[in-house]
């Protein structure tokens, strides 16, 4: 949703006033949209343009070896002719102007009059279109202009950058848009400034195929696919509209559309690329990110512009605008990386021998991380959301990040190696700091080993008291590393209590599982009760009003596992302390 | 929303595979994060990191001139002591490891774990915490890391590149963090790969102020503010908290946290640089743009970096990398415009001499003109969401755009200029084309203009008959210009009924009024039935099923426009055909 506004129906004039005052060092504003500054070498004028929402669309990629000037429309609105005469005329340097942009009716008429009107005053003044969506039509000439802007663009500004005259850079634009095809999905719908609603929506777990850029929505609903589906549909249907004669090295944009992001368009990435090797494809210099946007619109589009001799180097070429920025320099200064900087040291792991209670111990220990992994993946989402009320929103995330981890490094244990329960702990430990990060990753890890170690592998019984010890061995490193204290909102409010009343009730002769059992009942009450406490350490503390009334999501997730782990040890009856 | 995954549980490696892939010619992929291809001399490693969800943070900003290394965490998780410890291995060049990281709980325990390891194996390891959020704490030790991370990471990064030792960096990092303030707000929350809703709202209508970038609610909720009041509101909080002796130059960043789109930014840019500039402050190389983001969360951040003679150069030196790439050269090559080049022509305008009925008519056009845009403003946003099935949505803006220009030119017209009506409506369709640009800104612009033209200032009388002749010429122009035919879905549908009906009746003696008025009833009704129609031209044409059903909004606009047209004509009796 568009936010940031003060009149809406100015939007696109104060956008470009704030545009202007940022890079007053490189470009100039004039009536109708923004010239860039000269170099050395007067130059074939390449002025593009459109309506605003498509930034760096259209003045962003104004600049040394791009475009020379954009022209600025309203929003989602083609610029009027006066408008394009007036920026095409600023950004000539007696070599002639190109006006490019996508193929859409208010375009056409608007930059049509503008260019009759520079010819009339003895301008040379040429059209190049941009028709690259293939889901818009079967015919070529009528599809519209998306994405593949870009990569038309990017040709003409490099050609008209290296001195090229008007016919030659006329025709290398033309060359790359009948070289350029591009589709795109859509997720979500954009909303105007002011408005309240968003100009289209794509039914719920769908995805709109075939976008438009101006807030259209997709020409087709089809359901939502995940990202490796999603990256063979583009692939495939962008190479079954291949021009004819097309070669195998292709210049690529993955470009998102506003809110989907660069790390969704990465993850897509990866698929992508994989494709388009399989398909034969070498890709050359690709591009993902935001090229042209659609104001806030979620969905991403492909394009793929086949490279000739001539166009290869153009797509390459260094350029310097505010949005787009490519230089050959700073990489060609930089090596890849030696074999001994490439090779990593792999640790190798094996169990020390274990004893016959050690070994019984084993079973024990799979039993409870298990039974934690069940009751963790159960309660994910819910801790997340109490997590969410003044934090980060990712414990449930990250706990069963950590104990997914764990229980996947113990299983890749084999059956030979028959280890003890003690270095299983501490195995899993250290999977679950590797694995789930953050405070309760590296907290939760540090302790199972520091309890693996106090129980160990060799000795003759794990009497309830050892196992009682062990536990508090668990707590001090929490809170040793951790630095929190009891009443500052913590796990530590739902573990201490857990270890007091487990410590009490086996200094008294309880046997293990009905001791851990009661305690963990402890546990599970105190969890609750921390919602009447204002966090003093963590992320939370700076949201500590929006706290209270929640409970702490590490104490709740703490009686989680502790309850677990006392239904097995109930199920596995006296198994750990057996010999006492 | 994020909406590209595969298993939400792997979305941090996924994408963090792809990012690999995506610039394998610059950087390596090592377990725990990324490091870069090294440069010629070795440098001190600045290695940065914290969870995923912060792209470019960080490793889109791993590169010549900025970090060495980035440690990658699972969203909004910090890495794990392990993972920050093999990066941090990996990008030592041999003169030592800085870590760099915002201040939370889960980083310090983790990149202090990995410090301590990369000591204990003789290499010189440092730590610098950023704590830029003035909104998270009184004391300054206590704050959270958010935006303010780049611009330390980027004096830390600037001045490895320069070739400065371990003690000199840090020092300058510290130095930096020390003159670097944040303060952010919140529009909505964000969305983790695989979940439904995000990790917070803020209520409607609302801003959260003091915004965390891991999904946090703001601390405050506060009502939402006009683009002005919220950069005051920014600059001046800011400023609050200037640090002790900050000086008058200030390195700035405007930054959007993941779905505030880039021209929202410059808006508020605009307004955020006039306040600093208020304040006394130069500000030096402005950053507006996404550099710390919250996956597709909303919202905005303001840093300063106060700038002493040390940090200025260091913030302002050249760097390459694939989220940030900044070089003085190609700006360095252009020059400033000359007085010639900004020196605009600005037309005079004058209005012709006009007869007695030319004059009277002028009052008719004001008044029709006055109604247009008293009926489209009422139906603006009816016609956005008629627009909006299979359009662009953009047509009430557009048309309210136009008439508003055209109303606005027609009364800048001082009554000392006594114009005649053909002259004004002349007037009011360059204004129009101009203002509201797009397809139907210049059909409209140039069918005013022809209508005027034929009705011309110095005619004895403008009887119906010519009224009617100038409505054709009006309708031709639009025709012509726009080339579609009746029955193609645009406007067309409903204009060609009005002037043929208007014609006929005229033709049969009726007087303009009632013909007018009789006309316009049935150019309403014609509107309504382009619903059944499918369109042949335009931007609806991809969309064509999706359109039928739906009236054609061009269409509907031109309904409402001849029908409080009919109205003026009504109420100013015979004026205009009088004579007749």
């Amino acid at each position: 949703m568009t936010r940031i506004f003060d009149d809406p129906a100015e939007f696109a004039d104060d956008q470009l006033a704030g545009f202007l005052d940022l890079y007053a060092d490189r470009v100039r504003g004039v009536h109708g949209g923004v010239v860039s500054h000269r170099g050395g070498q007067p130059q074939v004028a390449v002025v593009i343009g459109g309506g605003s929402g498509h930034y760096p669309a259209f003045c962003g990629t104004v600049g040394p070896g791009l475009a020379t000037g954009a022209v600025v429309g309203n929003i989602f609105t083609s610029p009027s002719a006066a408008q394009a005469y007036s920026v095409g005329k600023a950004a000539d340097q007696g070599r002639g102007v190109i006006f490019s942009f996508g193929n859409y009716a208010g375009d056409n008429i608007n930059f049509g009059i503008a260019a009759e009107r520079l010819r009339a005053e003895g301008i040379d003044a040429r059209i190049v279109v941009v028709t690259d969506d293939v889901a818009s039509a079967d015919d070529e000439d009528q599809r519209r202009g998306i994405a593949g802007d870009f990569t038309v663009f990017k040709a003409m500004g490099a050609a008209a950058a290296q001195g090229l005259g008007i016919d030659d850079v006329e025709r290398i634009g033309r060359a790359a848009n009948a070289a350029t095809r591009t589709l795109g999905v859509a997720f979500s719908g954009c909303t105007m400034p002011g408005e309240g609603e968003p100009l289209f929506s794509v039914p719920e777990g769908h995805l709109g195929l075939g976008l438009g850029i101006h807030g259209e929505p997709g020409i087709r609903d089809v359901p939502m696919l995940p990202a490796r589906e999603l990256a063979e549909l583009l692939v495939d249907e962008v190479l079954k509209n291949a021009p004819a004669g097309a070669g195998s090295r292709v210049g690529t944009i993955l470009n998102g559309l506003g809110t989907t992001k660069y790390e969704e368009l990465f993850l897509l990435w990866g698929h992508v690329a994989k494709r388009l090797r399989e398909a034969g494809l070498e890709i050359v210099d690709p591009e993902v990110g935001e090229l042209v946007t659609s104001l806030d619109m979620g969905g991403c589009s492909l394009t793929l512009m086949w490279l000739n001799d001539e166009l290869h180097p153009l797509w390459r070429a260094d350029a310097y605008t505010p949005a787009y920025r490519k230089a050959g320099a700073p990489l060609a200064a930089l090596r890849a990386p030696t074999a001994d900087e490439l090779a990593e040291a792999q640790a190798v792991v094996t169990a020390p021998e274990a004893g016959e209670a050690g070994r019984r111990l084993a079973g024990t220990v799979r039993s409870a991380l298990a039974a934690i992994e069940a009751t963790i993946r159960e309660h994910e989402h819910e801790l997340g959301r109490i997590d969410a009320v003044a934090g980060d929103g990712d414990h449930g995330r990250g706990m069963l990040k950590g104990i997914t981890a764990a229980t996947a490094r113990v299983a890749a244990v084999g059956a030979d190696a028959d280890p003890g329960g003690g270095w299983l702990l501490q195995q899993a430990g250290q999977a679950w700091a590797e694995r789930a990060g953050g405070t309760s990753g590296v907290l939760w890890g540090a302790a199972l080993e520091a309890l693996g170690r106090r129980l160990g592998d060799t000795a003759e019984a794990y009497p309830a008291s050892e196992v009682a010890a062990g536990v508090r061995e668990f707590a001090s490193t929490i809170q040793q590393l951790g630095g929190a204290r009891p009443g500052d909102k913590t796990l530590l409010d739902s573990l201490l209590p857990f270890v007091d009343e487990l410590e009490r009730r086996v200094a008294g002769g309880e046997e293990l599982a009905p001791a851990w059992s009661a305690a963990a009942q402890v546990a599970t009450e105190r969890a609750q009760q921390t919602a009447e406490l204002r966090p003093k350490v963590g992320r939370a503390r700076p949201l500590a009003e929006k706290s209270v009334g929640t409970p702490d999501a590490g104490a709740i997730s703490m009686g989680l596992v502790v309850t677990a782990v006392g239904s097995v040890l109930k199920a596995v009856g006296s198994g750990v302390e057996e010999d006492a």
